[in-house]
């Protein structure tokens, strides 16, 4: 369980993080301008633990989804407009509201890896798993957040035993992070995809969805009986 | 086909679209900051049209996209640092490579309206299909970009017919919006949803498979034939 206290809102005129940028340009004729902010491309990576037969994924506070619910509450929270002017909520909620469960994913901002090798780092720093590269399977790339960042999230499946387990993950704590690891079991996996009291990413679902589709018909059969089912 | 010209990039340090905060906070007794951004949540809809056997999608030019790409191949863009800096880029790319096909979908900022509501205005501003809001079904809600904005989204589901198409759509273009209505063939989603030369959101993959799991197996039968097959 989080414990949050000693919140402080406030505008954020500099960030070495939120990089925005505004990009002029002439369509068709017709001149415009957007708003955008630079982020690095990112991979995400699908887990599942043949040995115990769950998905592997990482549950960890999100500020800005904490934020978002705190101002359902407190629509005055971000009301500051004044570069110096503070918010400190009194009315908080539980930090429960902001946990969101995540496929295992990392940015892309070492030009020396491929994308695979970056995945594979993510996999041992964040769950513990040590994944030789060629074991990776790259489902897609796809665009996110389309109107602010844009950037490429390319998603790879990686099957995991538990002799491959080497570390206990949970992220770089000298870099801040904290992260849950969770094990989903299979037979779980669709009431939990559209559960909508556990906050999740889109490519939860997708990637459960996938796994479904792509995986499950080719496990053994004693995996197979315990197939995501689907709505009745 | 899209005609781009005269691109000037700069640093932007004051926006109406992109708001940017700092959260101070103490976490498990550790004191931490996050930066991050605020957005509305936003609604999207997965939409087929039953007389045609299609999925209907909007496709439109996205400056962030586009810059992320023209960055891989001119990693200079973005060195401008200096508020009062520019960039001016020569060597541009084809206005294509920032084309992305989405979910039709839009922000929810008018507390009147409801989800389902806010949905049905977005299909008949892009799309021209005019939806009764009974006819509206949930698929369930996510979170998006929980590392900078965390905003909710919530997916519906449409059927429509070509009886129900009242407007030509397009988006609205007092508000700049140049949004290209597209049709995928039922028969073609699946090639379409994994071909990376195509981009496009996690949303409209997820839905294309959502409906393969949930929708087509309750089409009849002459549909049913053209259902999405699987990975060989």
């Amino acid at each position: 369980m989080e414990l949050l206290e000693e919140l402080e809102i406030a505008p954020c005129n500099s960030s070495q993080y939120l990089r925005p940028f505004r990009l002029h340009y002439r369509q068709n004729g017709t001149k415009k301008f957007w708003d955008f902010m630079r982020t690095h491309d990112s991979v995400s990576i699908l887990i599942f633990n043949i040995t115990r037969q769950c998905f592997v994924l990482v549950k960890q506070f999100r500020p800005a989804v904490y934020m978002c619910e705190l101002e359902r509450h407190n629509p005055e929270v971000f009301q500051v407009k004044d570069m110096n002017d503070c918010c400190y909520p009194r009315d908080l909620l539980p930090a429960s509201v902001g946990v969101t469960y995540e496929l295992c994913a990392g940015i892309v901002d070492n030009p020396e890896l491929s994308l695979a090798e970056t995945a594979c780092k993510e996999i041992l720093e964040e769950c513990g798993y040590n994944v030789p590269v060629a074991n990776l399977r790259k489902i897609s790339s796809y665009r996110s957040g389309v109107g602010v960042t844009g950037s490429k999230q390319t998603l790879f499946y990686a099957e995991v035993k538990d002799s491959m387990k080497t570390d206990i993950g949970g992220g770089k704590a000298e870099e801040g992070e904290l992260i849950e690891v969770v094990e989903i079991p299979l037979e779980d996996a669709f009431n939990f995809s559209f559960d909508e009291n556990l906050p999740k990413t889109m490519g939860v679902m997708f990637g459960f969805m996938w796994f479904q589709n792509n995986v499950a018909p080719l496990l053994p059969q004693k995996i197979k009986t315990n197939k995501i089912t689907p709505i009745p």
